[in-house]
């Protein structure tokens, strides 16, 4: 697992300068065995690969908490130049028995599973996932400062060395309802990058996230909202722009999705009475 | 297959202006099925179904040629719901004898079957396609003009209707050698718009490309110059950045790679024997 994240290349520019070193982030694959076998296979960035484990089998629903997931350990005596690639989750007796490999092995992603519509796939979530907690259900304490959410995309930014050196690595954070930056993760997919932080509060036990707000640097698809639902998250942000059936999937969760989230202005698809617009 | 792609929602604003409507693309699965048996879904934004199927086949290896490709067509007497999601292809005979489902149907993506490390991912692609001819082997004629590359972007952008409606549409445009804008698809998926402007080609008798240019609106991963390469693109360049398979692949396969294109400047990680600095 001491594979480096970044990778420095040769690069000729155009429009002026001699050629230069230039720094661009890695991709390799992981595989996720469980039990010994090959479940998943994605093209990721090294680094944090027990959180990427323990949050891609947490957001494909084959673990639903912490207590689930007994250990992911890198594999030993792999074939030369696999060092570091592949990982071994050990789940729970309940876990295991309750596994369906053949969900996963068709594809990575659920909504292959899910029937070949968007209103089954959504259906076929809804009966896997509990509902969220519905907004402001204890107190206002629970609200979203809507004002506040402007400063997120910044304070993103400001954490990802990674895009500061590559400018090609995706990212998600974690706020607190009360606007707290508390973790920052970055991969060439967005779905990695997603995947590590939830897979580190899974590790830290804090799933379900109840309180929550997650942002990503990207645009919000049906994936994201799916794997933000089965980790609790109740509120998903992004930089870019929902597709429909992201919007569709957050309103049955009762998840609030926010859009293009800029410093002075954003778009609510779902779930804005969980926003205080108040403050 | 009369889907539409662009969708119409409400969405409560931040920062000003009240509850509006507001268009977002649509995003629903299709399911590609060879003899009645699917063989990959993928989320997607309906409109050039045909062409995605076509390129996706044509990318992963299935097809090798535009003559093992006899039809897709969709698929009728589907459950409620389901009408316009899948497509069957009709392979040839060779292609149907040589098609390995097991290959695809562990991972919609080519890198899961290749081995679990960069180095051996690549060779895996590299022992499967054929080399991408030399730079220039017949004339400067095949040379691509570096200052006229600085327009593709503009040009693409111009050529972005879904991008307009929503701001969540990537897109793929292919370029001549001689900078001429043959086509652009759009989609949800980067991978999928790739597919659809590839699969355009094979189904016009086009491939392999021997003289095209593919310009794609975000980052440069490994898996987009695998598909490049399977249909014998020589240039792939990309608003963003590369990753370090992707400069890998680009190099073994010897193909151009062009990253962070703007009109007055670019990044050339691979390739670069095939520009023409002087003009």
């Amino acid at each position: 697992m001491n594979l480096s994240s970044i990778k420095t290349v040769s690069v000729n520019r155009l429009g002026g300068g001699p050629e230069r070193a230039d720094a661009v982030a890695v991709e390799e694959p992981l595989e996720i065995r469980v039990g010994g076998r090959g479940v998943a296979v994605t093209m990721r960035t090294p680094g944090h690969d027990r959180e990427l484990a323990a949050g891609f089998l947490l957001t494909e629903g084959v673990v639903r908490a912490a207590a689930e997931l007994l250990d992911v350990y890198a594999c030993r005596d792999l074939p030369h130049g696999q060092e570091g690639n592949v990982v071994e989750a050990v789940l729970s007796p309940e876990a295991r028995a309750r596994f369906d490999p053949a969900r996963l092995t068709r594809h990575v992603f659920t909504a292959s599973s899910c029937g070949l519509c968007g209103k089954a796939t959504i259906d076929a979530v809804a009966c896997v996932l509990p509902p969220l907690a519905a907004a402001g259900a204890a107190s206002e304490a629970g609200l979203f400062a809507a004002a506040a959410l402007g400063s997120w995309p910044e304070r993103l930014r400001a954490a990802q060395p990674g895009f500061d050196a590559t400018g090609g690595l995706h990212a998600a954070a974690r706020f607190t309802v009360r606007g707290e930056l508390v973790a920052v993760r970055e991969d060439v997919g967005r779905h990695n990058a997603l995947d590590k932080l939830l897979g580190a509060a899974l590790w830290a036990g804090e799933t379900p996230l109840a309180d929550a707000g997650v942002l990503v640097s990207g645009r919000l698809s049906f994936e994201l909202v799916q794997k933000c639902w089965a980790a609790g998250v109740p509120l998903l942000a992004g930089i870019g722009a929902p597709s429909s059936l992201a919007v569709e999937l957050a309103t049955a969760a009762g998840m609030t999705l926010v859009g293009f989230l800029r410093a002075d202005r954003a778009n609510v698809y779902a779930g804005a009475e969980r926003l205080n617009c108040t403050k």
